[in-house]
């Protein structure tokens, strides 16, 4: 199911270096003479991937352009690389859909809202790592999300993601027909996470099942939406299921974002603050600068982390 | 299905300025004190909505925020509207999830890519027409596609959209449920529309149905993302079904976005380019300036039915 992923555990005599190669499902691309990344204006023909991208090895994603800019800066500053104040260009500079920042080993990347918006992205992102020789990969989504029966503000890192029956697999239609795929996260990554915001101590983080939506209004629930067919005691009662089933957030991406890193190899962890608590009600309506402060933890605590993983703590 | 669109055939007496006002399908709302537009950065407590949009007659919403500020300051030089050169400052300026423009009657939003992305923006907007007490609004998607057995350029306007199996429906999850709900769009808009094309008579374009997926890549039978697990020949046999069963063209917003309008009750169209042959290849390799070309396409026809409508033609 995921293939390259095998090298987890180490025996004494394998060299500590073994490195982890991004694995391509795919045949085809081997017979191409160029492969456009086209929704990122970057390509093999016309970009130097493995000089510009080589030693990537963290690579955050988040729906939020600006927010993923504000992510490269903070990063920068917390790795003393870059600057003070200097602006970091966005490399698909060339087109308007993804915005995508770099500093030393660290790749930001925005990816839209839905998986049909992060789908595209992972298919060119993973395409883009492996054309650039990159190893030894983890890739971190940094986003917002509804809580449920969490103080606002909460970080949830996600043990696994579940679809909105809370089945931990993510279906697709392949030339017309189903496919399910496993929606597993890496379990040390998720702990190693969580140890992270332990010593950050700042906020409160808990391990629990995400679901994953292809709806914000209807698909989670709201009573606040343009169409509404059910009643407030239904959408409770589907939502206190949901927390009985081990969910604790919701949002649109991680579905998609944990299946296609399975294949690809890739460990990689879902790190979402809750805006509000879902069983309270339906609406964002907190502060402008309450709502950035709640979007700088996943940030904080995943800069801790690569911090950490670069022995700089 | 469809309340509000009743009023299409109008009897010899009836006034002939009867108002078509939007159709909010959720009793939920006439509770709320207020309502926040969350991924608009707008509200009613915090905007005049009736002031701000109350002469909106005329919707058209994109992917891309750069194509939709361009397509303002096309329609506004197209209308005599404003001074050449003057900028068309973003009203959603407080978030970078949508950009919305407004010039006279024409609002231009962004939506993003995929089903989800423009679920959530259609959701805010018709909300936001409502509280604003627009009447007689048309709502037109213009987009990019892939088509089937067209020249690439040739132009897409949607009979009816049908899913990755050709059904003409969309399902969506609503409390954990599935839920089926129409694509129909409206028969004589499009008709009008193919007739403002002939008058212009620049460029090829068609009236056809329009596959909408929840994938750019698996979904859309490409070979040349990063997981592809089926043949060339699958993928051509899939193309040619969907060619046989009247599908001109493959997106990635058009059902959810008909079956959004029709519970509404708001006239809507889909005008879409293929920027390329999918019998043919899957990469979009034409140059910028070929591809910046096509995409003025759909706006060109929209801002010739608009211009029409209003009798400045």
């Amino acid at each position: 199911m995921a293939p390259g992923v095998s090298n987890e555990k180490k025996s004494e005599d394998e060299q500590p270096s073994k490195e982890n190669f991004i694995h391509l499902c795919n045949p085809h691309l081997e017979k191409m003479q160029e492969d456009i990344l086209y929704h990122f204006a970057l390509g093999t023909g016309t970009h130097d991937l493995p000089a510009l991208f080589g030693d990537v090895k963290f690579v955050c994603v988040g729906g939020s352009p600006s927010r993923m800019k504000a992510f490269i800066t903070y990063i920068a500053g917390e790795l003393g690389l870059g600057s003070p104040g200097s602006e970091h260009p966005n490399i698909c500079a060339g087109t308007d859909r993804y915005a995508m920042y770099k500093v030393g080993p660290v790749l930001s990347v925005s990816h839209g809202m839905g998986i049909p918006s992060i789908s595209i992205m992972l298919h060119e992102l993973i395409k883009l790592l492996h054309h650039a020789k990159c190893s030894n990969v983890t890739i971190i989504r940094i986003g917002t999300s509804g809580g449920i029966g969490l103080e606002p503000g909460s970080v949830v890192i996600t043990r696994k993601s579940v679809d909105a029956t809370f089945k931990p697999q993510f279906e697709q239609v392949i030339l017309g027909k189903s496919v399910i795929r496993s929606t597993d996260l890496d379990e040390q990554l998720a702990k190693e996470l969580m140890q992270c915001s332990k010593e950050i101590n700042e906020f409160n983080t808990v391990i629990g099942n995400t679901m994953c939506t292809l709806d914000f209004y209807e698909g989670q629930g709201r009573l606040d939406g343009a169409i509404c067919l059910y009643t407030k005691e239904e959408k409770l009662q589907y939502l206190r299921e949901a927390f009985e089933s081990g969910v604790r957030n919701i949002e649109m991406e991680s579905s998609v974002f944990a299946a296609m890193c399975n294949l690809s190899g890739v460990k990689a962890a879902v790190v979402c603050v809750t805006l509000l608590d879902r069983l309270k009600g339906d609406q964002i309506s907190s502060s402008h600068d309450v709502l950035v402060e709640y979007q700088q933890r996943p940030q904080k605590l995943v800069g801790y982390f690569i911090k950490k993983r670069l022995g700089k703590v």
